[in-house]
């Protein structure tokens, strides 16, 4: 079972993905998909999109999860990030792919035990659940950090099983 | 030069396309997106994606605009809109088009004269400007308005021309 976790931002979004077998968690890749500042927002969210699309062709995660940001301080802020959002929320959805969201702390109290916990700390147990791995910064990190969480939500609910047996039925129909 | 408007939202998605030559400006075609609110979010905006995609692909408009809405009453209300001008601005951007973003005190201003006119006010300048028109709802006469200001601004500016050429260089490439 693969696991794709976004952490969705308009200039930086984060991406992380790990594989699932009973109880071993393992990590695959991350990364940070961007968009440039100087270009129209229709230009930037087609070029998020680009990228994303790509990650999700070239390791075919089975299920996904974004962070879910209710409120931002500003609101030209929320805006953006409801923007970015779309994106993340959008390119599992045309894969075929279950998206589960969760607030920043869920997902920081399933990673680090609590819920008001610093970025260094998530960093940190993130590396000690995925030893070795290789981070490009922290909003890959929090994409991992969304990728645990989904995958330990998603197997005391017996989700995992059920997106791995709709994302097989749909590989079987793919290749019929 | 045909033009398409967009007046972005998450329940409702209104649409509305007009052909312009020289100063004859006419109606092609309006209607709405719709999401249902019991879905979740990622199904909503992937529903909306296809309804657009459909629209983009059924009438090939050479250049879009999208209202530029900076600030709502709540944050959720904020980060909802986000994600449904996202779709709108993807759409015609995954399709090759010049995307035109004006506020909607902008939008009144140029089909009504005024910055702050009422909804009512603004159908009947539509109806007015698009003689015998059948509209598919406020969402959609919102569309419209969008489609008719950029029509006027992207003339005055010389954007039409641009975004022709530019259209029927790919339409040529794509053909070649």
């Amino acid at each position: 079972m693969r696991v794709l976790g976004i952490d969705p931002g308009l200039r930086m979004m984060g991406w992380g993905i790990i594989d699932v077998a009973g109880t071993r968690i393992s990590h695959v890749a991350n990364g940070v998909c961007r968009s440039e500042g100087s270009d129209d927002l229709a230009t930037r969210l087609l070029c998020l999109h680009e990228q994303l699309t790509d990650v999700v062709a070239r390791f075919a995660p089975n299920t996904a999860a974004v962070e879910h940001t209710f409120v931002n301080k500003d609101s030209a802020g929320t805006l953006k990030l409801g923007q970015a959002r779309a994106i993340a929320l959008l390119v599992p959805a045309q894969a075929g792919l279950d998206v589960g969201e969760y607030a920043p702390n869920q997902v920081k109290k399933t990673v680090v035990g609590v819920g008001h916990a610093a970025k260094q700390q998530i960093d940190h147990m993130v590396r000690l659940q995925l030893p070795g791995v290789d981070i490009s910064g922290p909003d890959a990190a929090d994409a991992l950090a969304i990728a645990l969480c989904h995958a330990h939500h998603a197997r005391s609910s017996g989700r995992l099983e059920a997106a791995l047996r709709k994302s097989e039925a749909r590989s079987a129909r793919g290749a019929a």
